[in-house]
């Protein structure tokens, strides 16, 4: 693994080193930690990389691992960097053969996202994209019951991702997270939509196998002064006519990562939340509601494929978004080896999840600028 | 006291002579207990009321009431019917000088409720509407906390109330409760908006003291055969600029009465929620959150005067909705004594908020027809 | 009802009031409110009573009632004050066939405890002790499930009350309750264990059908001055081999009334708390827990007829106080028609359980005290 | 590190891997994997270990890397076999210069344990014992808190370890971790109490900073053959004059692995559950409680070092475990550096909790045989 982005003071990055080491699968070989060399180059000390393997750039890296031999260089490229550097390395790692794992959300608008599309298709290089949420064993289990019709036909969603550290002009005080991703240029059209936004479309795409049709936003900017919106509410229509709420707000002050999704079906409900990860709520109609918790009873091999220990472990955000890296890895693997993954290894986002973020941000926008009520999201 | 409605099987008659009884300040003195006069002989019967009393028509009960030297006869109505029959009793009542308390919603329309709060107006009677879970300790306590600046101005507000009851077509099983609010004749325009949505929008403006300005909705009717709404999602925008979430359904299977509210300002959070009323959760930009318990540390005279028993008694939806009696009962006792009644006893909610509601349904049956995103709400 | 105790100032004589009005099947006729008399008369006109009726002393009061024409007369006695004048009334009010509800403990003492079971089987009037948190309905839905051999031959018990209130030496600071609690005197010769540690006890052998039949106990007192102990921990062994843990504490600086109690079986667990007493936990060997909660379900008789209203309607401490005096009124009511009571209503706690409790109380005192590990409990 | 045990099929072989790979600063060079040398090759070959340094026993590993260079051998040993081999290895590594972790408990007796706690003495070198829940940061907080005088003088303790997998003869049906926990020759002469009481008496004398002086210990075995306690409950007499309670149980049918503690001081209370880490309740004597949430707010240097990531991102029991690696990591780093290690690094259990652990094996199976109430704690 070859990481861009990540160097000192980063936050994603350690995430996704630690992500990447838990199951010893992964070994980061080399790396462009920092748009700034001198930083990168104190950034890859810390981290033991030898000096030739730190890189000015991410294009001097891509080019200079290319020549290595097979085995020597990275096999993939992590890209942990703010959103507007999504798109340059990840198009120019696929087009020089490289495999990636990118960041969310993809890049800045559906034309990029297409573009990208089209190269993982074309050279048929694996690509993952950390909608990490996904990873968490319970909610890979909310999918399967759902898929088995454990619910029966889904009616409502409600989906929310409500943080408060954005209540204040955090972004005036230097804090360099809130500072790129209150920022235009760096965030894109989006802010709390596109930051966390994305993550409960997904989730709900996810767990559902849905796919949101209609919507109807209203993004908000509450703190004076901030240039991208710090709220939003959104009806949703999905395309089975189930209906729901998403709602993603970074004002909500006192709230951590309250990431919650509730689906309710015809015979059932199922209710998780992301900062109580090892329990799913089940509801029935007519009898007491259960919590599932991980490991405990009959679960599917896709939830315990997710899980690194036994029930009463406590796994947490960490285990979640290494689940994605070690399936990424393992379908690497067989990949290189000329086999076909299996499909439970298959289970991480793509760079279709990534278009349709892009999807979902561009049409939150324009629906929140729009008097008509409903807005459809395309494909 | 006498009763118009809840006669053998009904539900919320029984609720409301509970809640009547509690504190020992007010008798149940007479009754129609059903418009059909050999059940309302035998409920009254059942009830211990002397047989002269029990009448055959709410029409009859008011007339012959009146007829009855003051101090004997009944001071008030209690109207405990379903829907359709809230309008005709509290005006008669209100005309031939009777106090009323009547169920939720108000009545059917806007016209009928104008014409209630004229008549409220003119007469100087008092007037409670039992929108019951205002009654609360904890809500009270919240309510006050907002007054005072607790949490500084109010940005968002997501309030819900799922309910899974209605996930079938219970009505067509002769299921008494599930037939007439689901029936237009009986329930009117509206079915989970009007029945429970209604409870949502006078939670938050009571709570938050703002005004819901405009909204934009979308009702759904899940069980098929079914006339009226079953789900409602509501975009909501408050007087003072406030953004905001409502949702009220009867679909979502395994849910019992999950009403929850959760304010969010510019300094803190607040989260209530009706199954466990007795906590009410304070968030705070940079302390820990806070669980306040009823009756646990300094709180204000209005959650005491809520409370009948020191913290670590959990009191419930009975107590809550005493509380509506009791208040009622006070500030009627001082209204007969040419007094007027002390502001912590006129803490119940009235035909103004009985108005707000039937506006409230109005405007959100209309908006879920429109294809226009906002609706404005009046007055 | 007549009521011994109760006055202006106390705590449980308004919960025992309101307890006995909640169902509209008890009316409060009589009272000696207060061992001052200028107090009770003053007590009675707050309560609305006739002057005639409100007396100077229990003993008056049980003498002049006796006089009056039956079905004029009060039918039982609640008693409701401090421990110390529990014996003298419940004695004479039996001796002058009047029914009896007590406060819990029922005495000072073991031999004032056999008195008192002596005059009711030789009277064969009803006696009710209230121990109220065996009136719950999740209570009785557990109490049936053991019953029934849900969770298996019982394993273990856990079951703890803590509070904090006394962790300070409130005493000193003229509040009533802790005063009387806290004075050996009043309060006989435990502390803590007496006033809470047998409620835990009770509660333990309610669900359990179980009689607890060795304990080992380390009572403390943390406050300085305090004469008797403000905490406990028990060592438990009950009749069919289960061992157990018992802790009642009142220095657990923070806690309300954190009654609680877990049972482990060979197939399950239960686990309730007075908190939250609308739910039941139900732990399974290999399946997922349960949150049972009250109307949720097929439950037993016993749960429904603890019950006023459906599931979602939180009900707490007040109805589960009324729960035994509704129980106790049916059972009179039968009674006094000559007719043997149902079993259903026959359910709520006897002189039988103040037996028990005094037991306890003197074992738990007299083990601490010594050396030995375990001390056996008779009867 | 080399590692002692873990092979395929373990279970804490792998965990104590992930954890010492979790934060990039410690490599597995070389390991002695199982008792069985075919065994112990196919899982260094899985484990990606170059042939030469996968040993057949753990004398052959330790010889065999004394020999290497330094630099290139292994800093240290890992020991993570069961019970009964603990005691070789880690002699044999101390004698031989190696710094050593060892999974808990120590050995299998005090006599062993001295012989360890001399040799780390005489040697200097770094002993690590994984009682791994203390690694978690609201545990660190609270350790903090108390010794900051948060809650004032301890009065109480109650500390508690339920689990439920044991509750019925799992040993027999050829289960791994069953079969050597409840067997005498490898767990030792405690069952539950060594394999988890431990746990809940190192999690207690750590948070407090405590020593338990007394105790009364009531050891069970419910399952019919098994040899060891599969239950226990324990009255416990702490050096300060606090009292408290220790359960651990593996015979709680349906509890995963759920760790509590609670602690009452004079001012207030702290409440911790292994299940929910991220949260720490704080009790007051007059004020709300507080969820204090693992990064929100100020915290202490000790809480904040043993987390990774901000608030909101849930951290589990890897991460503990892996707290306890990185401060070894980093105290040997130091150490071998010729450095003193820092103070926040030497945050890890050492050979003294290991004696501590096998002095409450002894004293709690003594004193269950025993008739007298109270038994000393030495040292």
């Amino acid at each position: 693994m070859g990481m861009v982005g990540g160097g000192r003071g980063a936050f994603i990055g350690s995430v996704h080193r630690m992500a990447a080491a838990l199951d010893g699968e992964i070994n980061l070989v080399c790396g462009a930690f920092s748009s700034n060399p001198k930083k990168s180059k104190l950034s890859g000390k810390d981290l033991l990389i030898p000096a030739n393997r730190v890189y000015n750039s991410y294009q001097e890296m891509i080019l200079a691992e290319k020549q290595l031999p097979e085995g020597e260089r990275m096999d993939f490229v992590s890209i942990v960097t703010p959103n507007h550097v999504h798109f340059g390395p990840a198009k120019m790692a696929l087009e020089n053969g490289f495999h990636v794992v990118c960041d969310k959300p993809l890049c800045f608008n559906m034309k990029e996202a297409k573009v990208l599309q089209k190269l993982v298709k074309k050279t048929g290089l694996l690509f993952a994209l950390t909608h990490n949420y996904t990873g968490y064993p319970m909610v890979k289990q909310a999918k399967m019951m759902i898929k088995n019709k454990a619910i029966g036909k889904i009616r409502k969603v409600v989906v929310e991702y409500p943080q408060g550290w954005l209540s204040t002009r955090l972004e005036s005080s230097n804090q360099k997270q809130a500072a790129w991703r209150t920022d235009p240029k760096k965030s894109g059209i989006a802010g709390a939509m596109g930051d966390i936004g994305t993550h409960a479309e997904n989730l709900a795409e996810y767990i559902t196998g849905l796919k949101i049709k209609r919507l109807c936003a209203d993004l908000n900017t509450f703190v004076k002064g901030r240039k991208l919106d710090d709220d939003g509410n959104v009806l949703l229509q999905f395309d089975n006519g189930a209906k729901g709420i998403l709602f993603a707000t970074q004002i909500a002050a006192g709230e951590e990562n309250n990431l919650r999704i509730r689906i309710y079906g015809e015979k059932g409900g199922l209710d998780w939340s992301q900062q109580t990860p090892n329990s799913l709520i089940v509801r029935h109609l007519d009898k007491p509601m259960e919590i599932m918790r991980a490991g405990v009873g009959k679960q599917y091999a896709e939830t315990q494929n997710a899980m690194r220990i036994p029930a009463g472990h406590p796994e947490g955000y960490l285990e979640a978004f290494a689940n994605i890296y070690k399936n990424f890895a393992r379908s690497l693997t067989a990949h290189l080896q000329g086999k076909k993954p299996k499909a439970v290894d298959l289970d991480f986002p793509t760079v279709a999840d990534g278009v349709r973020g892009m999807q979902f941000i561009e049409k939150v926008v324009a629906s929140s600028k729009s008097n008509s009520k409903w807005m459809t999201v395309d494909g």
